[in-house]
This record gives C-alpha cells, structure tokens and sequence, in this order.
C-alpha cells in the first residue's frame, strides 16, 4: 500500500515501544502499563482519561483526576519522558470574568491540542447540565477560558489542529445526561471559537463493539491520507458497558465525510487494569502523541476509569488496517 | 399596579372576545374553540401547534399537520380574521442548496417571527435527531432554509423579534431523543443567525404543573417591563404528561435573567377538546398576536395534539399576574 | 342469608337515592355526580379525593384540592346535605409545636374519623417523601397535627373508628417515592397514636383490577359480619394505570384477617367524568357515610383526580357481594 | 384500475352503508357505532375485540368480554343481521383430554375462519405466558381445542382461509411478555394444524402510526391480486400507545411476499368511543365479512379496549388506496 | 442409594481429573482451567460457549468465538484429547438453498449431539431476532442448515439425543430481544425436525442463583434414573447478571416432568478467569461428555463470556446430590 | 484539635494493626484481608456483611452468609481474637411464639449491640418485603425475636448502643423493594422496642461517592464530641454501583442532628478482593470494635458481598478528619 505521512511536527522523544515479536496486533500496549496510578496524589481516587501533548521539548498535559469525595476534576501535569508524570494536587482554576462561564460544577475528560499560537483545552464541563468547556493556555498554568461550544447535554468535544475550510472544526457527541446508552459523533465549525454552527453529522454507531455509542478520542491526527480519528465505542453487555476503541479515517477538507472506519477494534479491555477497577471494562482513548519523521503514535487511554495506559502503533498500520478493511 | 405598554405595532383586527363577566381567570379561552379541526383538508390526521402572524393586513401561519401515515409536517395557511384559516395541503417545501440542509427527516412545532425584513420560522427538526431548523420567507409561499441553529437533541426553538445587545437571541430546550422527562429554557445568540453561542440557562424545572420539562411558546412580547415569555410547562402523572402553560417576565437587555414567573398555571388541559385526542391533556401554546395599542393578546394554542384553540389576554393582566406572585 | 348490621350511630340524614329498576349492581352512582366540580373555588385546579363524616348534624370533611399550581393541598369543608360543599379557599394549617413536624411540603387523599372525643384526620403528608400524616379537630376548624406515623414511603393511611384489642388500629400502604406500580394493605397498632408497631400484612395485590397496587379507601365499618373495607385497586394497562374498587371483610378482633374479599370490581371509570381528567380513568373512594338504623352506605370518590362522586349501597348488599364470591 | 374480486362466497345479508356523500375515506364507520355496548350481560366489563362470521345463513362470532374482575375471557354470541348480537354470559370451555392444553389460564382477542369443513377459531392463549390457542367448532356451542401452535411468547395469531403450497398458514406476532413495545408479522406453516415450521418474516414495523408494533387483524381475504390483509398498528405517544389500522397486499403463493402496503392508517381514533375507555386511542381490527358478489366488505374493530364498532370499505377500494401509494 | 448407569457410548477417553481429595462439591474444576484461551487464533476476541463431541475416536466441536468486531460466530474445532483444541479461523458457513433460511445475522451459543446417523448443530441463529437454528453435518467440514425451529425470541435450543415418543424433543427457552430478565425451560416436539409443536413447560424460574432466567445447556445425559439435564440459572444482583449452573432429572418418557431439581448451585463464578473478562460473572455450561462405563461426566462450560472452562462430576454424584435434596 | 474520647469500655484484644509508615489515609486495612473467606463452612457461598461484639473476653458476632441456594441467611459465630472465626455452618433460628413474626423468608445484614443487659440483633428482615427485624440474646445460641420494627420497605436498621431522651433509637434507610436507586438515613424513636415513633431525617444523599443511597453501618460510637457514625454511600457508574464509606458526628442528645459528615470516603473498593466477587465494587461496614482506653477503633466490612475485611482508625483521627472538613 501507499505510504503514509503524517503532517506535523517531528518528535524524536515521545514514548515509544517496539511491537512484540509475533504480535499480529496493529495496536499494542507498553509492557508497563499503567503508567499513572490511581492516585498519584493524596486525595485522588482515579487519574485516567488523559491528555498528553508536547510542551517546550518535553510534555505537559491535562488529566481526568476524580478525587476521593468522588468529584469529577481537571488537573495540569508535567513530564520529561511521556510515561513518568508529576501531576498537581490542585485542581485547575480557569479565569473567565463572567461567573456564569466560569463558575465550577464539574469537569472531566479533557483534551488539549496546539493550535496557531497555544494550547486548547477541550473537557465535558457542567453547566445545568454536560457541555463542551473550551479554554486556552501558553503555560499549563494559566488557563483563560472561553464560552461553552454547545448547549447541553454534549461530550468528547475535540478540536482539530488547524482551521479547515477557514474555520475552527469541532468534534462532539450531543447525547443526554445520563449514562447515555446512544451518541454519534458530530463536527461543528465556528469562525471565532466562540459561535458554533454548520453542524455536520459524521458517524453514527454500527455494530459489535460500537453498537451503543461513539466519541471522538484523541486530536485527530493530519495524514497524507486524510484526519485520522482514533475514537471509542460502546458495547451494551448484559452487565453493563464495554469501552473499546478503532479509528476513522476523515476527509481532509471535508472532515465530515468519513473515508474508512474500523470494524474490528484496535483495543478492548483485556488486561486485568482495563477490566477491574471503579468502571470495569473500559479502554478510552484521549491523547496520542505523534512523531512526523517516523510516523509512530503513542496513544494515552483510560483504563476502567481508574488508572491511565499507553500503547502504540504507526500511521502506516493503521491506515493500512482502515484501507484493508480489517 | 404600573401601566403596562406593549413595544410592538397596532393589530386592531387580531382575533378577540371580551373576558365573559365574572370569570376570575387570566386568561380566557374563545367560546368557539377549537378554532382549527383535525382534518382541515384531506390527508390530515390533527392540526395543533400553530404559528399565526400579521402578514399584510390579513394574517398568515405556519402550521403543525400530522399526517394520516403520522408524518409530521409543517404547512402554510392563511386567514381574514385569524380564526377562519385556509391551510396548504402540501407541506412547506424547505429551499437551501446542499442537501445535508435540506434534506428533510421530519419538522414539527414551527414559531414564526417578524425580524427586521422577513419572516423566519424555526421548527423542531429532524437531522439525526431533533435539532432546531431555521428558515425565512416573505410571502409564505417560498421558504429558504438556513443551517439548522444547534446540534440535536434541542426543541422549542423560538427567536426574539428584534436583536438585543446586537446579536439574535434564540430559546430553546435541549434535551435527548425520545419522549423527554426533562428540559430546561436556555438561550442562545448569534452574529449571523448562523452560528450560535454564548449560551445562558434561564430556567430551570419547578414544581406542580413544571415539574417535568419546560419550553418557550410565543415569540416573546416586548413590554415596557421586560419580555413576556409564554411558556409550557410538563407534569407526569401516573397516566402520562400533562401540558399546562404560564408565562415570565424576563430581563430587557439580558433576556436570560428572569424577573418573575407563573406559579399558577394560565390554561391546563381542562376541557374536552383538550383532554381527548392524540394526546391525552395537551394544551401547547406556539403563537400569540397583540395589539400594542389595546395591550391585547391573541393566544394559539394545540389541544392534545390534534386541534387547535385560542385564548385571550392582555399584557396588563399577564403582568400584573406575574407581579402578584399568582 | 343473614341480617347485617351496621355498628353505629344512625344516620337518616346521610345523602341517598335508591337503586335505579333493573340496575344489576352493588353499588350505583349518584344521577347527578359530579357533586364537586374540579372549582368551587377560585384558584382550585381539582377536588376530588374527598373525606366527609357526620358533624354537629350536618357535614364537615376534608378534600383534596390541587391547586393551580398543581400543589397538592388540603382543605375543610362544610355542608348541610352532604351534597353540596362548602370548602375554603385556604388550606389547613396544621398546628405543631415542633416545625420538623408541622413543616409543610404537600397533602394529599385525607381521610376522616371520629375517635372516641374527637376527629382524626390522617393523609399522606409530604416529609422527606410520602408518609402518613396525622391530626385532629373538634370544630373543622382548628387542627393539632400529631408526629408523623411511618416512616416513608407510605400513602393511604386509614384509622379504625376505635380500638382493636386495647390500641388504635391503622391501615396503609407502604411503597416507593413515585407512581407506585406495587403495593399490599398493611395493618399497624399503637397504644398512644404515636408509636407503632406489631404491623401485619393484610392484603395482597391479585388479579385483574386489582393486580398492580391496593389501598385502603374510606375508615373501615363496623357490621355484625366484621370490618367492612372498601379499597381501592389498580391495573395497569398499556396506556396507564386503571383505578377501580372493591370491598373485604376483615376480623373483628383481629382485623389484618381477611374473611372475604372482592374478585369483581364495585366501580370502575365507565362515566366520562372518570374517564376524562387529569387522571384518566380513575375512581377513588375516601370516605363513606353509613346509617346504622336502613343500614344505607354513600360513598365520596374521586374522579380522574379531578372531581367528586358520589355512589350509594348497603351494608347488607355489599356483605351479600362478598359472601357469594362475587 | 383494474377490477378487483374477492374469492369467497356471495353474502348479501352482511351489515352495510354507503359512503356518506363527499366523504373522502377509504374506510368509514357505522352511523351508529357503537354496535355492542361495554356490557351486554350482566357481569361484563368491556366488549371489543370481536370476531364475526357468517354461519347457518345468519351470523356467529366469538368475543373478547372482560369480566368485572377485569379477566380475559373468551364469549360465543349470534346474531341475524350482524348489527345486533347476543352474547352467551358463559365464557367459551374448550375441550381437550390434555389438561395440560385445556387448563384455562386467560385468553383474548379471538378470530374464527372457516377452513374445508369447520370453523377454527384461534387466540393469545395463556400458557405460562401468551401463545397462540387453536380451536374448532361446528356450532359455536362445542369448541375442541388443539395444542397451542407456538411456544410463548405470541399474540395475534390468523388463520388463512384454505392451505396455501398443501399447508395450513398462520400469521402471528412473536414478541415477548408484557405491554410489548415491538413486533413484527411472521406467518408460518403446518401439515396437521398442530406442528409449526417454515417460519417466514412477513412485515416490519415502519414510521408513524405502525412504528412500534404491528399485528395482523381479520382473517386475509383472498382476492384476484392477493391476499387482503387489515392489521393494526401501534405509535408510541407521550401519553401511551395509539392503535390504528391499515392494509397490505400478500403475493397468493407465497404470502410472506408483500406486493403493497399502507403509508396512510385507514381508521384511527378519532371518535369519542375509541378515545375514551379503559384503553384510550385503540382502533382494533378482528374479522372482516365479505360478500364476493359485490366487493363490500365489514370490518368489526375494537374501540378503546371497550366496544366494539363497525367499519366499511370494498376490496376495489382498499385495493386502489394500496396500490395508489395511499 | 442405587447404582445410577448412564445410557450410552463407553468413551475412556474423555478428559478427566479425580476430584481433590477433601473437596466437598459434587462438581469440581479442571486444574489447567481455562482449557481455551480468548483468542485461540487471530481475529477472535473470545471463545467461550463451547459445544464439544466425540468424534472419529477423538473429538469435534463447535464454538461460540466472538471477533475482534464483536460480531457473534460459530466456529469448528477438533482435539485429540478434548482439552487441547484447535479451532478454524473461519466461522461456518451453514448451506442452505433457500437464503431467506441460510441469511447469516448472527449466531452464537451452539449445542451439538449425535442422533440416528448424524450429528445436529442447534444455536441461537438471528432471523429478525434470536431464534433457533439448526444444521446437521457428518464431518465437522460440511454443515447443512435446516429450518428454523422455532419463531423469535428464543435462546438455549437443546435437542435430546434419540426420539422420545416417536418424535425428536428439544428444549429452548422463548423470551424476548434483549438481555432478557426472564425465561422459562420448554419442550417441544417434531416428527419431521422441521415443524415442531405440542410445546410443554418444563420448568420455571426459582430461587437464588436461578431466580431471573434459566436455560438448558449440555445435550441431556439418559441415565436409568432419567434425563440429566444441566442448566444456567441467572440471578440479578444490583451491579448486573450471575450466571450459575445446577441440575435437574425429567422423566424419561414425559421429559417435560421434573423428577429432582437442584437447589444449590454446581459451579457459580469463584475463580477470576469467572469473574472477570467481557461479561463479568458467568459460567455457562454447553457441553457434556459421558463415559457409560465409568459415569464419568466432563463438562465444558463459558466463563466470563471470554474462555473455556472444563469441570467434572459423574452421573451418580449428580443424582445422589439431586436426590438429598441438596 | 481538641482530645477525642470515646465512652464506652475499654477493650485491649481488640483487633489492631498500627498505620504503616507514610500511609496518608484515616483508615487503613488489615494487611491480611480478608480475614473471613466466601466459604468457611460447606454450604456457603459468601460470607460477608459481618457484626462483631465484645463477648465473655473474646468475641462474638452475627454474618451474612449467603448459601449455595444464594438464599440469604444469619449465622453466629465466635473468636478468640476478632480475626479468626469459627461460623456455625446453621442458621439462627429466631424465636416467637407468633409464626406471623418468626416466620422465615430471609434476613441479611445484621447488626449487633449491646443495650442495658443484652444483645440486640437488628437485620433486614423479610416480611412480604424488607423489613427490620429485631431480636435479642444473652449467649449467642438462643435468640429471641421481637417484632419487626417498621412496615417496609427498609434496611439497615441499626440501634444506639443506649437510650437517648428516654427512649431507644434506631437508624434506618427507607426504601423500596428492589436494588433500590435512593434512599435516606432517618431516625425513630420507641419507649419499649416494640412501637416506634417521632421519625426525624438525619441525612439525605449528597455528591460524588454518596449520590445514590446512603445507610448506617456500625452502632454508632458514643464519643465526647457527639455520636460518630461510620455510614456507606453509593454512587451510580455506568456499569453498576458502586459501595464506599464514610463518617458523621451526629449531636449527643438530639442524634438527627448532623455536626459534621465525610466530604471524602474513607475506604472505597481499591483491592482486588473488593472489586471482585458476587457485586463488584462494594466495600461495606456493618460493625466496629472499640477500646475506649486508646481510641483503637477496628471496622468490619463485607468485600464485593463476598469476603469480610478489617480496617483500622482511631476515634481521634476520625473525628479529626470530619472537623477538618477532608
């Protein structure tokens, strides 16, 4: 097949394991999984869906910490190396002068993504109800926020990296709020990240493991070949929900027009960390650092909503995967 | 109590009955209602939701039919008096260039409003879920559909008549995709009537007859006290919904602050026409016509979701209604 | 078979009309019910579960009234013929030392006794949930309220006229905090009308009309065959629950035995006015007048939660009903 | 169009009226429906889903007759004109060596063809659950019952009026134990009317007005374009569930091939007494008389879980309404 | 108490363990558990619910093995020993002329038994919904689809191995289209394999471990005492299902009378590869083979709905424990 | 902060293990958990929600322990030391000359205390529902039932180890008859533990771990600050509840008067071997062990209803912990 590229930055220095011998899996996971445990401070109870991204030659990030009162956090963090990660105790604090926008209810599975001149957050932020939080930082210490993207009930809000078509691009899943059993991933587009519209159907469930719904995971990924969408699905089971995860292959100028899409999932919960823990059976996706010279991807996944993964693949693999069909 | 003025044109021949003697209500129904029968022409199963509005000395509207195959549908009418309405056997045939737009699912529960030069209709329509469709016309005959305003799952859209702060403001209801057991007001503003933003929560779920769910009706009715804001609330009882409705006075300038609100209802399901049909106990206000130099109100209203009715107020009565505390 | 008779005061005086030629029935309607419209007052949305007994040689009684603001309230109310009522425009305000007791959330399906000196009322009094609230009077006038009976969730409290084996005697029916789908007939005993306890199961949920919830309607009669107790049963349906009754015959001296029991229904909603309301299909007895001398028994009933009505038998007619199997 | 004729016997006495002037129905009601009452003998409740034939130059039927304990029961009734019935009190004894067949749990919604030379009638039968009950008679006073056709859980159980392919056909509707939301029409197929097999989905539910479920009505009426087949469809409302009924056209040889089908509903509940009754908004088809000579065709349907009505078409006409795209 | 004999095949070669000295079960786990991993072969998520056979002097099977798409499939194996498998990678594909009856949906849980000259598959198979399907093959290679047993919805079809009063018997359990939260065992009857009838219930629901569904599992064992049927009893415990397995003795002539029933669960989840995996907590038993000469009973059963577990008991200790009461 | 005491005895063998070093929790397990496991005795397939007293030097208790029917059932039991127990493999039988009250359908969670001159076992009781069942017994062998405390709905009936203004008080958590998804802890009030009274709500449900349903564990343990209550709280995830715990001061004499609660749990399910068992994700306290000498407090809790576990804190730390608002 073609080769792929990746449009981006290189960097040499993101997490990396070669695939096992033999492992006939297009996706695989770091031999020393979990890399962040439960509580990696005292007062959490769980650190787990979590966004990595290249900060000043090293990482920083945003993380999912529920703390022990069982409330639903937003914490920043640091490392030199992608794996090992010092995350602060204290939870976020974003500025807005209307307390109306800034007013804290809840927030959790952030994402965070460089676009033009800083850093992006993205997280599912409590407003009478789930919403898209939006805000901005050049620090990982100060965090401007903006407007809520949408009206309730919405999650997995993800940014693209640049403007398409002149526009800032969203991914979001409208559902409900609950424990939603249905959702599929939207785009909306806006002209100053604050009014949204233009909304675009992209994908709706299917079948097998992601027959109940889907969301966006990490920021989609620039390839020669089009966005590459890595996002989770949803299997009902008779004892609850299965979080499993594949990816989308999107047009690059058309982000809504979905080109391949997984059948198979690149990874279920399998290992005893994906299916023991405060939710059993979860494996979500949130971040992947990508390397454009060597086209390797290390994916950052929650692990039964409790503590956090890693695992890895190429652009080359999984549009290879996309294309053949799997 | 102050004088109430309504901020709007002179509409001497909106429908009217004096309020019978004796009578301690607010508001009153018309002693002919229903004014508008299931089946005004063949091929319809119920005609309830109605949007009425001045439209060159006469009036005109846009009407919710439910189809016999209960398709639901909008379709245009218009009318001498405001009560005797000729309706459209086809329904409204939506314009706009891309057919991801225009495509057409389902719409039902249209509002129409007057701003700045046309007419816009906002309807509850179908796109992979409910969302809010937006269109205009200036003869009720051609409709040019625009995007639709969120991303699903939203109803009772309803736009305010004039621009406030400089940007539109729409109200809305998000909620999920079935028969909703809950909803709050929201509002929303826009530049371009294209994209949407700035989103404030004005109100949530209260007791009695709102316990369930709420939604804007009318397009709100500029007062020298504020906007008037007809509004359904739901209760459930163990046999089903109840639709009632009241009204509140919400702030000028930041319409999303409410100044005060119905305790009681105005109208709930209490006669024939409302408590059987479709649906059992539904009285749905969509449209109201005033008269700003009387201060006279002309509600219409669907009555369980097969016919519609009208009832008459005044803005001095609702407000002095919502001052009293009811 | 044999002459029942009522244990009590003779009542000639209690409203009556005589069986219509040929009715086949037990008991039979009132010809002019509704006796209380869903009004009979300004700013009443319903009256209907209705409680009267004998006082001062009249008629005194307390009535559910919804308002319209759909609170469930409780009001007093007066009559000379027991037909038409009466009632005032404000609730009762129970008195109460202690405001954890007296602290007012909503009222609602009273019922009425006397007891040795004085008139108990008891209802389902809101507090923290639905429990059974207890009061009483002398004058209809003033009412003392008594602690709470039950924990919640509980509804359909009804008293014994006087002590069963040297303690007060209460019926009820423990269940959940929304529209119940279950529920049995309870017995509980207190030597001091505060403290309860030795509870029995009286009752089950059976067949048909009575296969989904039960409950005690109006204070239980005293004859020569045992208590007379007319309940309330529910089916539920693909469109909502149905509300009928029927009657037991419970011990005398220990009255959670049931020695007969309805398999037929005594009333169902066949009349518009119970089929048509804000509960459709509802008849629901509170109350019954009896007049120990013609052994005469007029029973008040909601109707579609909405009004009152009337129905008339016997003591003798009812323990015939029993008796044959029905 | 062509001409349509029904294959089947002349049978000029069946009910009928003209279309009324200028009505633009497929179908329409008797004038003076209903045609029986909820109670045509003393300890009936509701009278409704009715299955009439022709028989000994008059007519018989058997009859769905609640009891006032609200259970199902199962009725034999005669009639001369087919307007005017009278209904045994006694519920139908079917017999069967086999207790284990013949023990009498509840049964409901009953429809009876003459198939070579006896009537059979067949029922949701109560067998641990709903099934399908099977029944002949000769007389309508001994009723010989067979086994159940299927295993739980099943309703709407039809037979052909002859063997198609050398073997006995039976439409039902597989679904499961409750107030079932879902279900489709499947027909099946037997050499002795007592093993079932060659199981063959027939028709889905589809949108609006038979978007929840789906059963088959009165026995199909062959005719020179295929098999007539009525049946109801059900929409799930706010407010509960509304049955209407429509038709659809089954290739002659292989009747699980559907040739054409309704969009539009034929009757719907739009009269008071199919409304209002202990199942509101239910219009429910269970036989059919046709006269072959002339086309007309008489449909009895279930009003509201209560009466039962009568309705008129021709097989022209339903045939146009079908093949016109309705 | 007496000598139990199994009726059938001396087989030496079954796999087998002694039960652990000091072990008070009357079934215990093979040590090596579990036998078969998830993913036997590259694309299976899971391969659990197992159906194993003598075959050739050695053994054959089929195979519930999940794919990395989560789509349900039915794959061959074949085992030397019964305990080390290998399993095609390519589902089977069952021939049928007719595709409306070879259409493949779905299918998964199959049971497997040698009868006259054949062996016959049955399995849930989707035919607009779950119902039971059948094929017979000689080689493991070549599997020819029958009819469908029964109409949707149906699960567990399990044949015996001979006819039984002159008509082949299976067992199913009908119930509805989702995880099903009931379910009773029935029997039913064929002349043909093809059309099935005189259905009898066997058994309820009881309970405990057994209270929400039960289901047949291996083909049943004749033994001079009866039919040995092992069954799946599922409990429901707030954080979801339990699946356990027990056992009961039918008569050998009427197997749809229940001699002995267990009270006590045989295995219930205890070990981790039990409790923890797609679907926590279950153990699913689909295979037994039998040595006549030493009642030896090796019982292949799901765990997790993930991996393969095999325990053992003999004929005499199942009886005995049935027998006491347990 | 002030010095804790705790009144009460001092009780030197209690179990104790100092807090490993660095250890930043106020409560800490037992380094050999579980000290009991799911089968201590044949027939038993858990063993878990488990009260300990003080007993004759040693100790004494009563455990749930659920059979291999999964009935639910009480055992006593003994210990030298509190860690290791000797469980009688029979059941209590409770006695009452009335069947009606010792009657046995199931009992589980039970509690222990010792009031006056005797042990009080409390437990949910069944009684045509759950209910609290009351008893006593001087020996651990023979146990005096009393009458159930309240009607039921209820569970988690736990008793002051002394009267408070007179009379005795039990917690209890009002519910409904299923895994109920709410439910708040109140008090009751009885002069001779037999009639109950005087209801008060203590504490409702709040965010986070507690957000679902909260009850009682231990007898609450009498200190010079208040009453400290150890209580367990759920929260709802996706895939189940999941069962935490916590702490309240309740005022000395008026005990529905909270003083201070658990904002953080203080033990949730981290462990293996409370994450997986028959109901993942329950860590659950039933009984705590007190030396008033050194503060040493030692919790008993059940383990995924499966196994029982130990932990440690000191009323100091506790109470520390709830005045610094955690």
């Amino acid at each position: 097949m073609s080769e792929v590229k990746i449009i981006g930055d290189a960097l040499a220095n993101i997490p990396w394991q070669d695939k096992p011998l033999g492992c006939p899996d297009v996706v695989w996971r770091y031999s020393n999984n979990p890399i962040i445990p439960r509580n990696p401070f005292v007062g959490a109870n769980s650190t787990f869906n979590s966004a990595a991204v290249a900060f000043n030659g090293k990482f920083a990030g945003v993380f999912r910490c529920d703390s022990t009162a069982r409330e639903m956090q937003i914490h920043a963090g640091f490392s030199d190396d992608g794996i090992n990660w010092k995350i602060n105790p204290e939870r976020i604090q974003f500025i807005h002068e209307d307390p109306e926008v800034s007013g804290w209810e809840y927030g959790y599975d952030p994402r965070v993504v460089w676009i033009e001149d800083r850093y992006y957050v993205t997280w599912c932020n409590g407003y009478h109800g789930p919403t898209i939080g939006v805000a901005w930082t050049k620090d990982f210490k100060t965090f401007h926020q903006l407007e809520n993207a949408f009206l309730i009930f919405n999650r997995n809000g993800v940014l693209f990296p640049r403007k398409v078509g002149g526009k800032y691009m969203m991914l979001s899943r409208p559902s409900d709020n609950g424990h939603t059993p249905f959702g599929d991933i939207f785009l909306s587009q806006s002209p100053d990240m604050q009014h949204w519209g233009c909304h675009r159907h992209v994908m709706a469930t299917s079948d097998g493991w992601q027959s109940t719904k889907i969301g966006a995971g990490p920021i989609p990924i620039e390839t020669s070949e089009g966005w590459l969408m890595i996002y989770h699905g949803v299997l009902t089971s008779c004892n609850g929900f299965v979080y499993s995860f594949g990816a989308a292959l999107l047009d690059l100028d058309e982000p809504w027009k979905v080109i391949h899409r997984s059948k198979n999932f690149l990874i279920a919960p399998w290992e005893q960390y994906e299916c023991v823990g405060d939710v059993p059976n979860v494996t979500f996706p949130c971040a992947a650092l990508t390397d454009a010279a060597s086209g390797r991807i290390a994916i950052y996944y929650g692990c039964a909503d409790t503590v956090t993964g890693l695992c890895f693949t190429t652009a080359q693999a999984l549009i290879d995967h996309l294309k053949a069909g799997n």
